[in-house]
């Protein structure tokens, strides 16, 4: 594990309400998550930073656990660099914890999973405090049919046909991961799906919600799913569920011998 | 109790984000609650209907069971006025319930008591989700200080001293009033006061919330509070507490024997 007295890596996990920006990274014409934390980490280190992110969340995702690593000369200490980036940034984005680590750490590559929550509000007469928060489903959800479904899209599969093309077009690229498990996890006013996964590509885990919603719905037949993930191709599969249920809760890395 | 065959007269119970608004009642620049209903409410009975709410709350102020009533002669079914009314209104305004009530019903005045939920925020890294939700202190609470300070409320006094002036001017009127229990209770990330009484001043919960927390930052003592109550001066008592912290929960009419 290296260091270097000269430059100092951190990592931080960073929590925001997604509600009322263009998503994590740059996007035209709306305020990104990442561009706000940059521009205020510039400004306390003064000299300008660049963020690298886990990867990107879409516009309306809201996140508890996103990671992002920056590098630095200033030896400002992590706590003090922590509570001035909380009191420049906007109160829907908090950092949670800010840590120093070895210079080959990487945000994205050094990550061995991730934890999503998808949520999904059944009440009849929809809370007026969940809908940015939670996907108010216009049909009857079936949970235990849910938990059969699920099954199909646990273990490591092509996902193609639940990917969308990406920022830089991805349709060549291997669609292949690995979930090790979809738990349905009944709250108040609904049902909550936790993803866990070495790795998803864009807008799968919408994609496969969707799907789920979809097969609920009777829109498509659970008997063929099978087939769906067979045809490696986006449009067979069902719609995308919206951005607004979906959280980015945990970015996992392998434990450090040392620190 | 009457009922007219020709006039209904309906009560409805209300949950709202208050947070995109400018409060319960018509205010100038921004958009009411109460207007909003109205307009929903004349279009699906086809004629200008007036709602008459329980009592005011400001911009920012939350509400999971305002109540209000409103009279027609239109004789739609009361459980499709309440399909209607929540497709014509925003998400973030939803009727909880409608019941037809006796004409002798009055929204305001037929109220026995009302529930009031103030929530503070106490981690030291604010919950980007709780912003709007959930005022957070930026100094200390003493808890323990809290449930023995709140002692001075409860019961019957004069709030003169901490109610602000009402929109039609209320200075001179009887300020006496019954609180039978403030309640504190722990919760996740914090703690929330419950605040049950027959009536409230404006801006009542908000000011003594805002006096508590006076004492627990030692800015006030406690052995201070009769005196405060008895100056019957608004400018002897604390800050107002903010408004994004504060829920009406439930306005309590008398039990009718007949419905």
């Amino acid at each position: 594990m290296e260091y270097e007295a000269s430059l100092n890596k951190y990592k931080i996990v960073i929590a925001y309400d997604g509600t009322n920006y263009g998503g994590w990274q740059v996007q035209k014409n709306a305020v990104s998550i990442q561009s706000l934390i940059e521009r205020s980490l510039s400004r306390i280190l003064r000299a300008k930073t660049s963020l690298c992110g886990s990867g990107r969340t879409d516009a309306g995702v809201h996140s508890l656990g996103q990671t992002a690593h920056f590098v630095t000369e200033a030896s400002i200490p992590p706590s003090r660099i922590l509570f001035s980036l909380n009191g420049l940034l906007p109160p829907d984005i908090r950092i949670l914890s800010i840590e120093r680590v070895p210079l080959e750490f990487h945000a994205r590559y050094s990550a061995t999973s991730k934890v999503y929550h998808y949520h999904l509000h059944l009440d009849s007469v929809p809370d007026p405090f969940k809908h940015l928060y939670s996907y108010h489903v216009p049909h009857p959800v079936d949970i235990e049919l849910l938990k059969q479904i699920v099954k199909f899209f646990i273990g490591t599969h092509d996902f193609s046909s639940f990917a969308n093309e990406g920022h830089q077009g991805s349709a060549a690229r291997n669609a292949v991961r690995t979930i090790d498990r979809i738990d349905i996890v009944e709250e108040p006013g609904g049902v909550r799906l936790e993803f866990e996964g070495n790795g998803f590509l864009y807008k799968m885990v919408r994609n496969i919600v969707g799907t789920l919603l979809d097969v609920c719905a009777g829109k498509i037949p659970k008997e063929a799913i099978p087939a769906i993930f067979a045809a490696k191709d986006r449009r067979k599969a069902g719609r995308a569920a919206p951005p607004h249920g979906l959280y980015l809760m945990e970015v996992k890395y392998e434990e450090k011998e040392e620190k």
